[in-house]
């Protein structure tokens, strides 16, 4: 069946560039897009097709999965100039991949399905490496009708695959929830480590009594190391989060909810960003607080 | 060896009754001390001898453990009217387990030398259930003879005993890198299911996503299912992170080192205990969260 399914990948960055691999791998037929040409050509190279714009990577195929970087990317390669909806058939669906608030999920799932297409909110997790080999999470929600059809695409990314609901802007509430989690995760292992370096302490010895102690995160024990060995290039940049915190922020205010802790932590996301550090790895947040405070890291 | 060997244990709390128990079981003579009278009962039950002040306790042992609260109550118990110092015979070794900042480590190992007995810096961690198993983590440090004096006695506390350096000041400072990261994800991930609950999200679902992605730690995985079931009794209480964190804020303002993060979690620990509820769980913090914004948790 997957050989008789055409699948329009909208973004071939880090991670969509790694899913429409694993789709190919998989059997479907792949037509990419993407703003770099070099981007889309590389595409061609693995078995691809190269189509110029989102409408026409749309014509003739049966599911567009959007892995753009925001809610405002995502409207736009949907429904702006040349965007995909217009492009699919009547009947096909939409698997929206960015991460984004709850409320533009809803917005764009909305406006598909009133235009007779179908949306998947599907934000995803684990990284570009996870991308490549189809080992993606994906973190589901939709009608049955647009979930079911979008199931076998999302199988062949991940293999975690969590159905949320059957209402679009869960999958994007799940997703906040962690990157809540997740960047403040990353700003306070770099507030440990550079506070370590300030008391003088062993840093590879703090990282091998933290990650088995109590104090462990998945994400001290994946970014520190980056700071361990002085490698700031951007496996996912200081940006995302400086992104993804600030929806957190926007959420709660509109929730009125007090985030106090994500609230620090972005601070801290904001000025390394500030410092000129934006596309750097977000463990650059270690630098920052290491400049602060007259620290040496590796 | 162990046979001949008397171990004073001074502090006997859910902790240090636990270690204590460990140490009968692997053949150590232990005398225990406590200023509840119930507890030093409960040792003798257990095959321990009850002893009435620290001096007493440590008359005749060759190692003292002191498992209490704070640095001052470690100064008290050893220093103090009946303190365990006096009562040691010279050359005894004293292990000292109590949370504190390096500083406070560093005074109390001088005054300990000074006295002609040995210091090892040894704060301990792993919660009661692993103490009782004799499963602990210690981050030791201290000179090369009193660590291999304690060491037969650490050894048979725990399943994991980190040699940090001969330098008392050193065990401190790991586990304040520890409590630090440990504080900072116990109140953000009461921050998050809180928030979660405010968005509406099914929370049994959030905790089997989260804990299978890259938001999860060690806290998160370890007290969400606390909060989950409603049940605050404390296994570990909010008081330990307004104690573990005010540290943290004292040696970052002596050292200039800001702690933007540790500090934003400090005050949800202070709003909580400030709120009545201080000895219990320190998963209560989403309880404020709660209480804040009219969340309704199980």
């Amino acid at each position: 069946m997957t050989a008789n399914t055409t699948v329009a990948v909208i973004g071939l960055g880090a991670m969509g560039f790694g899913m429409a691999q694993s789709l190919i791998r998989a059997g479907f037929n792949v037509v990419g897009c993407d703003v770099s040409a070099e981007r889309v050509e590389g595409l061609r190279q693995q078995g691809g097709v190269a189509a110029l714009t989102p409408a026409r990577a749309a014509e003739g195929a049966d599911v567009v999965v959007t892995v753009v970087v925001s809610g405002a990317q995502s409207e736009q390669v949907l429904f702006g100039p040349d965007g995909a909806v217009n492009g699919l058939a009547a009947g096909g669906v939409v698997i929206s991949c960015a991460t984004m608030d709850p409320d533009t999920a809803r917005s764009l799932a909305a406006r598909t399905e009133a235009a007779g297409r179908h949306y998947v909110d599907a934000p995803i997790s684990g990284g570009a490496a996870r991308a490549v080999r189809g080992e993606l999470t994906i973190l589901a929600a939709g009608p049955e009708e647009a979930f079911a059809k979008a199931r076998p695409v999302m199988e062949a990314m991940s293999t975690t695959l969590h159905d949320l609901g059957r209402e679009a802007g869960l999958g994007a509430a799940f997703k906040m929830i962690n990157q809540l989690l997740a960047g403040v995760h990353i700003a306070v292992a770099c507030e440990a480590i550079a506070f370590a370096g300030k008391q003088g302490l062993d840093l590879e010895k703090v990282y091998e009594v933290i990650t088995g102690a109590a104090g462990n995160s998945w994400m001290f024990e994946n970014r520190v190391p980056h700071i361990l060995s002085g490698d700031y290039k951007p496996l996912s940049a200081v940006d995302i989060f400086v992104k993804d915190l600030g929806i957190i922020q926007d959420m709660a205010r509109t929730a009125r909810f007090p985030v106090p802790v994500s609230a620090a932590a972005l601070q801290m996301f904001l000025a390394t960003s500030g410092a000129g550090m934006g596309r750097d790895d977000d463990s650059s947040v270690a630098r920052t607080y290491a400049n602060l405070a007259g620290v040496t890291l590796p």
